[in-house]
């Protein structure tokens, strides 16, 4: 169905086919498929498998459908390229990734990748032309579920890590190496990498992936940024001993230390206040039994700051209070980084765009930083970027509970439009 | 080597060969025997395997050797009897278990069993003819590694545990039925259990399988009872999450609770005092992953204390910290009793007999209660029962580098000797 031309004065007025972006969720979300007991609809679309193959074919073709230009560069990231009024403009891109972690959702990346094609389809099927150029990018290995680092198509794109090191990646569980599967799959392509020029502006709509917009009721996040992450392995080293023949004040109990310590951790990142958080979600006991002071206790720490200074504080209390309590104990210690990344900030215009549009187009907002990674804090290196959040139902997420309602993806899509219809008009 | 007879007035100068008694520790540890990279010495010797039955068959043939009439019960307990003067009179038990756990030594069970062989070889040799029969055992199972529960073999003994559903157990690693093993390494006996008649007395010597002794400087500990034991498995169930994008204040998180309720568990058993102990010795995370908060934790819970009333308290303590905190936590919780044992006092006679025993032939002694159960716990229930602890060299055993001096193996065996002589006399 051809509509009439819409003149820039009304393209206040423009709004997504929701329905057609849902068929498209639900189509993409087929590929990887799994079922959950109680009717979940989840998705496992580990990077450079063959079911990212073929989740990347149908976008692909999607892309080509609408008649745009599609280019794959050296590590995988696909661009496809709706032209604008001026051949000169450097372009307004929206992007995520579709891979997806072992037992995922349908929502998280696809949602991005998916609206944007769909605000293409938008534009086309009302005769927008846009004086810039508009991209729709899905990333490579957003999630570092199967290769590690995450995000590591968005930080080779960008110029963050050599694409000769990121194809020599090794898969964690099968050593297959991220190069070798990349050609496997057909999605070594021949645009280099780091891109030759970067986008005008970049903007990404993501669900949230946690409680906050549902607990408070509200439509859309605006994402002033992506906290800074602080991931440590901590192991204790004790004494194993008789449960029953070793008195209190002869052990080394290495559990006993790292009780402490957990406990003590959730308490700083109390009086620390928000948006500080901490969490141990990993702990391995040795020799792990029920009559046997442990040998052996390793354990992760997991915290996340927007503000670099705070963090730095507060690894510096939790390190500090885990190397006390194992001296007190007579236990050792060791502590390993496993991941760093210092905070990002989004563009404060950008931040304001996304705010102002979606309070124009009658949505509550809040602004919140992500305390999840994603591609958007790499662009945000080399142009202005922001990030839309919606709400993800009970906060789930990296689960095949996921969901987020057709409504909130509706909402979600509409400001991503106009966002990108503001940028790239100038 | 035949010495002269020795008169009544003379026992108290008898002592044991321990050389000899060494040997057969070291020609017993070499069945199932477990090589270290530090030049450990262990022993695996799982109860009613092939080990097992290779292990048994070398101690029959000592006793065999030695002239004792040997008996096998219907759960494989084999009991020698050197006969007294009175045909009449009620025999004085020694014994323990020669079965071991999976990376066990070769001093638990073997020593108490081996050196009741060493006492009648030394009455033998030394021509000493005493007034009750004395009787060497090894009851089946003792260690509880291979069928649940332990001490299975000397609980049948006695009558606290039917031999129907002894038989009945299966292994919880290969699902062997007890019944079906003993009777395949041909140690299913024709005498019926219970014991038709029980012994006068029972003495058991035993490693310390704890550092209290080797700590204190102490040759012989005086085994005053058993530790009750009470084995809890609390399961905390919160609800998973993203540890990036979940606020503090909205988290339900079961690994926090397990931490705070240890750390609390580990200061009660501090106040309660010794001789209560505490110990959480596993503890299990689902799903175990860095940046995601748990959403279960299960853990034990071992308490230990002399005295009943006080396990109580100690339980009741800790059973309401760990609601308390679930609930503050807004998690679920749920208690499952792994094993439940009421402490055993033994004989004072018994136990003066020990301590008098021991000071005459010039050893330090300390009176203590045994941290791990023991088959003299059964025994306690049907006659006066004592046990003679010495040292473990740093406190290990169930371990390969499980060890006891020379010197000390030949203490412990002659305060058994004088101990017996004492009441087999009576």
């Amino acid at each position: 169905v051809r509509l009439r031309p819409v003149t820039m004065a009304l393209h206040h007025d423009l709004r997504i086919d929701a329905d057609r972006l849902w068929q498209r969720l639900e189509a993409l979300g087929e590929i990887g498929a799994v079922h959950g007991p109680n009717g979940e609809r989840g998705c496992a679309r580990l990077a450079l498998t063959d079911a990212d193959r073929d989740g990347r074919d149908l976008v692909v073709s999607w892309m080509v459908d609408l008649g745009m230009n599609v280019s794959i560069d050296a590590i995988g990231n696909v661009v496809a390229t709706r032209a604008g009024s001026d051949p000169t403009a450097a372009a307004v891109m929206v992007g995520s990734h579709i891979d997806t972690v072992r037992t995922g959702g349908r929502f998280d990346g696809n949602l991005g990748v998916l609206a944007g094609l769909e605000i293409v389809e938008t534009l086309a099927q009302h005769d927008v032309t846009t004086r810039r150029p508009i991209q729709v990018a899905f990333f490579t290995d957003e999630e570092g579920a199967r290769f590690a680092p995450d995000m590591l198509g968005s930080l080779v794109y960008v110029g963050g890590l050599a694409v000769e090191e990121a194809l020599d990646v090794t898969a964690a569980d099968d050593g297959a190496r991220l190069g070798d599967e990349l050609s496997r799959i057909g999605y070594a392509g021949p645009t280099p990498v780091p891109a030759a020029g970067f986008p005008h502006a970049y903007t990404e709509l993501h669900i949230e992936q946690g409680p906050v917009l549902e607990d408070d009721g509200v439509t859309i996040g605006v994402v002033t940024g992506v906290q800074g992450i602080s991931w440590t392995e901590v192991t204790i080293t004790g004494q194993s001993a008789h449960a029953g023949t070793t008195p209190m004040q002869l052990r080394r109990d290495p559990l006993a230390v790292a009780a402490r310590a957990i406990h003590e951790v959730r308490l700083i990142a109390g009086y620390f206040g928000a948006p500080q958080v901490a969490t141990v979600g990993m702990l391995d006991v040795v020799p792990n039994l029920v009559n046997v002071i442990p040998s052996t206790v390793t354990f992760t720490i997991d915290l996340r700051n927007t503000d670099e200074a705070r963090l730095k504080e507060a690894e510096a209390e939790v390190f500090a209070v885990c190397r006390a309590y194992a001296s007190d104990e007579g236990c050792e210690i060791t502590m390993r980084t496993l991941a760093r990344f210092e905070p990002v900030e989004f563009d404060d215009a950008m931040i304001d765009l996304v705010e102002g549009t979606s309070q124009r187009l009658g949505f509550t907002t809040r602004r919140m930083p992500s305390g999840a990674g994603h591609d958007a804090q790499m662009l945000a290196r080399v142009c202005p970027t922001s990030m839309v959040f919606v709400p993800s139902v009970n906060g789930l997420s990296h689960n095949i509970a996921e969901y987020t309602t057709p409504a909130d993806v509706e909402a979600g899509a509409n400001v991503l439009l106009h966002v990108v219809l503001a940028r790239a008009a100038e």
